[in-house]
């Protein structure tokens, strides 16, 4: 009934399952599943169509406005982005430059990258035209919405032509504007050799996901192998005020949302080759929302006035069964209290991103943060969430990608996980393994999480 | 800094720490945080204002309606209403009964109960005219909405005088209407006998809840004691077309939303002694948000862009100190995962309630189902939860419902907590008690839960 089991459900990848078989200190092949590029926000103009440019020129002059909206909320501060911005003026070039960029890869550690837009998170220099970028949502004008993003995704194919078998692209697709030619867009984006798809978190006052109007969508994504992402970034923020507390919540919620939309509709059912992704949300909402959505599919005390099949059909297989065949979760900076739920959130569903260049992630230290973060978690499920189940998802090239990771990628020992003492790290194994045989415990005849 | 350590955090009644040394069979005093009652739809017309009159014929005849759409949504079966009707059909009129009420409490083992609208959840043949009632929100006609909530609170009055020591009301009102009659109506309904005060989980297109238009109100509630909830019902069912799943989602989403808005615009820092509580919406959501906010404000990894105290003064403590003094959670029928987690929510802060009359709750087998839920918890943490600090929070007197309790309510033998091998529950206690030296993990210093 489950593939908890199992701790890899991505099983597309003929490397993975050999991989995970290779000498226990070999180096990891780490992927980040989260990281940022962009242009400076002018230099977008050579790759937006002429037509826009009167627009982009109004677009230019009213940025300072977003940069006062963001000091008032408190998402940024002028003495820390001052002194940001000059300890690492050179190191925030690889933003935009592939040379650069891939000298940053290298000091974490990291051998690949899942892109996704605005590489400056503390000022927004390196906005994507009209409101594309993490920000976008159904309400953008959709003409111009589109604009902004086809010219974002033209320079990132460019820039993911350079150390090709290291990046893979999210294209900007706001699939809420005109139908034929978001799929025109996608087939574009794909063609020019980007990897995968970010859609909007919200929809606003366009279709929520669950219509049927986004199967062309959901279908072109699936024959094309595009994995399709939410970020976090958009929220409903005229009603928060100036409360960051009150923002911080919710851009959480927004992106996750479009999930359960798509897995009650039958989206995954429809589409079982589709993957979709939430990134930069964490996972530490997922395991009791798992929990919730098998018990309603399997009937739990409430349901009985619902009589017969009350999702008419949608689903065929219970919710956690979809998470692990259709879902993947970029848990950016994967927190400790996250790993500790892996069993029931699904190992091979979690992985792990360096946010790299901004402030909130773990660049430029990642080393020492996977260290600290995975310093006691199975060699084996590290190398899934840190790495190949990225890898496998954007079907990167693994022996490609091991050439760079054995140049510089931290292996097991460097961890902590491998010692003189247990060379084998069998010790971890073993303490998770109790953990491991209760998973998700509603699906085991356990009442409780079984946490160390 | 924090108050885990002890169970009950509310301690404002001095019945409660003497009761909880009582010898350790002694009956459970058991307070229902979740009840409903409400008048067949037609009867309200005696308690509606003479000039309402004609809508509220048009109201009657418009709830057709909303029968259709409840049908197509899954929420209504119609074989299943009627099954319902026909089995139930005395003991339903305990809906808006009293005698007949008292009876079914008894049967439940209930002494007391805290009394939302809409007893009948299977057809809404007891709706609040206008659409007051569980189901309220911002958008309501804010006069015709004000109307219907003081026919029902009127008549809940009523209800409330007969076996007063037994029920605390929910007196309905949509806090997003006129200020002026808004306070008014607090008032009239605390002189009128009712307990407490349900407000709108939604505000749609009116003020959110972190407004200062609201302070008037959350003074008022405090300086009444009158707690404040909200409970499941409204959702953005717009968003949902008929996919259920995504129904059941969100309308747990909904009524918790306003605690976020309060607790990070300080609300609770300003009205010390308000009381909010979510209810009918679980607390399985919990655990983790509690973690993720008290990060925030302890300045995680990521907050460091944010500069000097990003939440402007709002708050003073930390979010989970403010969950423990000014948040309740009724949580219904509280399932087995969410008591392992007690010690994060605060095991003061679950409240217990069978959802009487409603077929997802659990009336009229309530005596089972506590058994089966709380059978290894400690018993001191079990009156707590099952009535004692709902009790406290709504002012009720502990010597007359004991009086109630002494004849018909389970003993924890009852629940096989106390057995002739282990007379004092011993083992339960220890058995939990590393369990709750970890506690808020977070606080602990502890990576992970820890969870038997």
């Amino acid at each position: 009934m489950t593939t908890i089991d199992n701790p890899s459900t991505h099983t597309g990848n003929p490397y993975i399952d050999p991989y995970l078989n290779v000498p226990v200190n070999d180096p990891y092949i780490i992927v980040s599943a989260d990281s940022h590029a962009g242009l400076p926000t002018a230099d977008y103009r050579e790759y937006l169509e002429k037509k826009f440019h009167p627009q982009f020129d109004e677009f230019l002059a009213e940025r300072d406005k977003a940069l006062e909206v963001s000091t008032m909320l408190g998402t940024r501060n002028e003495d820390y982005a001052k002194k940001w911005f000059e300890e690492h003026e050179e190191a925030l070039r690889s933003g935009w430059e592939a040379t650069r960029r891939d000298q940053e890869l290298d000091g974490d550690g990291v051998a690949g990258e899942i892109i996704f837009p605005d590489a400056d998170a503390v000022e927004s220099r390196t906005c994507v035209p009209f409101g594309a970028g993490l920000g976008m949502s159904g309400d953008m004008d959709p003409e111009l919405g589109l604009a902004g993003s086809i010219a974002h995704n033209r320079w990132l194919a460019e820039l993911c032509s350079q150390s090709p078998e290291r990046r893979r692209g999210m294209a900007l697709v706001p699939i809420t504007a005109d139908l034929p030619r978001v799929l025109a867009e996608i087939r574009r984006a794909k063609d020019s050799g980007l990897g995968g798809v970010m859609i909007p978190a919200m929809w606003v006052n366009q279709l929520p996901y669950h219509d049927r109007h986004y199967d062309p969508v959901w279908a072109l994504c699936e024959e094309l192998n595009m994995p399709i992402s939410t970020h976090s970034g958009p929220a409903s923020r005229d009603e928060y005020d100036n409360h960051l507390g009150i923002y911080v919540t919710e851009v959480v919620w927004w992106p996750a949302r479009p999930l359960w939309f798509m897995l009650w509709s039958g989206v995954f059912e429809r589409f079982p080759g589709l993957r979709f992704g939430v990134t930069e949300a964490g996972c530490w909402w997922l395991p009791p929302q798992i929990w919730f959505w098998d018990r309603l599919a399997l009937g739990q005390k409430g349901t009985e006035k619902l009589g017969g099949d009350p999702f008419k059909g949608a689903i065929k297989m219970l919710p956690s069964e979809y998470i692990d065949r259709n879902v993947f979760i970029g848990a950016s900076n994967t927190k400790r209290r996250e790993l500790g739920m892996r069993y029931e959130i699904g190992v091979g569903n979690i992985m792990w991103g360096n946010d790299f260049p901004h402030p909130e992630g773990t660049w430029p230290n990642t080393r020492a943060w996977l260290k600290k973060t995975f310093h006691d978690i199975p060699i084996d499920e590290t190398r899934l969430m840190v790495g190949l189940s990225a890898a496998e998802l954007f079907s990167f090239d693994l022996a490609k990608l091991k050439v760079h990771a054995d140049r510089m990628a931290p292996c097991p020992s460097d961890f902590g996980q491998v010692t003189d003492a247990d060379p084998t790290a069998q010790r971890l194994t073993d303490r998770w393994s109790p953990v491991k045989e209760v998973g998700r415990h509603w699906l085991t005849d356990h009442d409780f999480s079984l946490i160390p």
